[in-house]
């Protein structure tokens, strides 16, 4: 069934597959199964809340690639994919969450049955949703594949973007922009932190800039006073309070494309600390800015950003950045630079 | 440090461990690894977006269950947890997503240093965030351990409810009813779905009846037309026609407890098709109350709820329902019953 609504062309989804084929054929791998959704949406189009249950996309030596999933989100595989409705599986719902029957079983008959039973299958060892039960399961009934780590493999070939997501990258920062807005405009001492992490969601679906609003692969995160020593804390009702600062690491998102961006709000004269720290952090994000050119190393704009906010006496004992774009729960990083 | 506004007594964490424990016993399990974050918050009150990295709680054979998680969370978990700082253990941002260490060899190191090597060590093989290369890795690192499959351990002891976790569960279900309250009172042909998404949004943080908001472990589904014949797809911004049903599968939450109620919405005269199933599912839930009494099993809700639809002509070919309770994403279900 063709998709009235397509984030991309077939044409950039098969660019994206032959990417992905090359790489494998690097890696040593005839078939891939990739269980991240990211991936699974980035390959196909697939766009569904169902990666609680196992599934997947396969891809074999040849041809389009295979959705495989729950049968009642095979539905929804007709509805989101770009390739031909024989090119979607769905298995019995009796697998689900069922401690006896594990749907891996299914997948690795389906394997055998194309004749791929006995070729290098790849699958995301260190992904999301890719549970250490699905890799037994593999190993028990695809006992002729030789399986093969290809975790990061598709995330690696998600870096280089193409127009089209580099556009849909900055409706997401328009979006993001106005959380900020957002936040700038209502957040006053005295009012529940969960009043204004209602009206942040709220412009974050309604959008921005006539682009409408998806969800954040990752909800607000917005802590104050001590609390925000510690980096992933969420929310409660407490009242945002004068002298007490409040960081929201938030992102908008559109069509799955996500922007993140944190900022702090302090209500009240900050410390000198925290102007301190404010000028470190703008100073080292011009330096990052300056030194990010084509050919520069990951490690050359860390160097850059630490080396800048050790001359102001900070210090950041963990990574300054990673790279961002389509994504879904529980991370809006691509785990890859 | 003592968390200020903890969600239970340590009295209720402590009785929840000991049923953990008595699992454990049965099973032949010594030490308990934990990775999903429902599991590891009702065990310790643990909350943060954090499970995205690999963590978990560790129940060993006595004392307080132990936090590990990335060194950065670990100030997330002194504030949240109800065990002493000294039951709080940090791995080194270097184990983050690096393809050539493993933070499971932290892990492994630690049960070693405390003489929990070689016991039998329970994991989560078919659980969210505990992946086949964390298995790996254990096996490696921890080679004199047994392992052994504690898939879902924890998650029946989540079955039975405490008075408070009921409480809970009431105000989440007080929240899901005033967000399909605001889909009555808002929604109306032409108006742009994420319009709509976003006003649930913003009821369900603001929360109901005096109590706030948490984020539920699912965001809205709400497909209409054609869609809506597929189970988990979520919204965009085509507006609400007359003549089309939609539904709205949301939750309501509190302090991690999760409420889920699905509604369909119509403008105009349902088909005559539409309105028969609305009174199959009526008369179907009124049989699941009517059956839904102790010392019955799931089997035979099942078969209230098959057989009453059955008589309408209609079949269901998956699960009617599933446990729920306390939950991160992806999933409010608790995955046992």
């Amino acid at each position: 069934m063709a998709n009235p609504n397509p984030a991309f062309t077939d044409a950039e989804y098969r660019s994206r597959i032959a990417k992905t084929r090359a790489a494998m054929a690097k890696a040593g791998i005839d078939v891939l199964l990739s269980s991240d959704p990211s991936n699974m949406a980035w390959l196909t189009g697939y766009d569904g809340w169902s990666f609680y249950v196992h599934q997947g996309v396969i891809l074999g030596p040849d041809g389009d690639p295979i959705w495989w999933g729950r049968g009642i989100d095979a539905t929804g595989a007709l509805r989101t994919v770009f390739m031909a409705d024989d090119h979607i599986h769905g298995y019995a719902d009796i697998y689900v969450q069922n401690p006896e029957m594990h749907p891996m079983e299914d997948l690795s008959q389906r394997l055998i049955d194309r004749g791929w039973g006995g070729l290098r299958l790849g699958v995301e060892m260190d992904n999301y949703y890719f549970s250490a039960a699905a890799y037994q399961s593999l190993l028990k009934c695809n006992a002729n594949a030789e399986i093969k780590d290809a975790t990061g493999l598709v995330n690696w070939q998600r870096a280089i973007k193409s127009p089209t997501e580099i556009e849909y990258m900055r409706r997401a920062a328009g979006i993001v922009e106005a959380m900020h807005s957002t936040i700038r405009d209502l957040a006053e001492p005295g009012m529940k932190k969960n009043d204004l992490i209602a009206e942040i969601y709220r412009t974050s679906i309604r959008g921005a800039n006539g682009h409408w609003g998806d969800y954040p692969a990752i909800v607000p995160m917005a802590p104050s006073g001590m609390d925000a020593t510690a980096p992933h804390l969420t929310w409660d009702d407490a009242p945002l309070r004068t002298g007490e600062p409040t960081f929201f690491e938030i992102a908008g998102a559109y069509r799955r494309y996500q922007c993140p961006q944190s900022r702090t709000l302090f209500f009240g004269k900050p410390p000198q600390k925290y102007q301190d720290a404010e000028k470190a952090v703008i100073d080292a994000t011009a330096a990052v800015l300056e030194t990010a050119k084509p050919g520069m190393f990951c490690e050359d704009i860390a160097q850059a950003f630490n080396s800048t906010i050790a001359r102001y006496g900070f210090i950041k004992d963990n990574r300054c950045g990673y790279a961002i774009g389509i994504s879904y729960p529980p991370d809006w990083g691509e785990r890859t630079m």
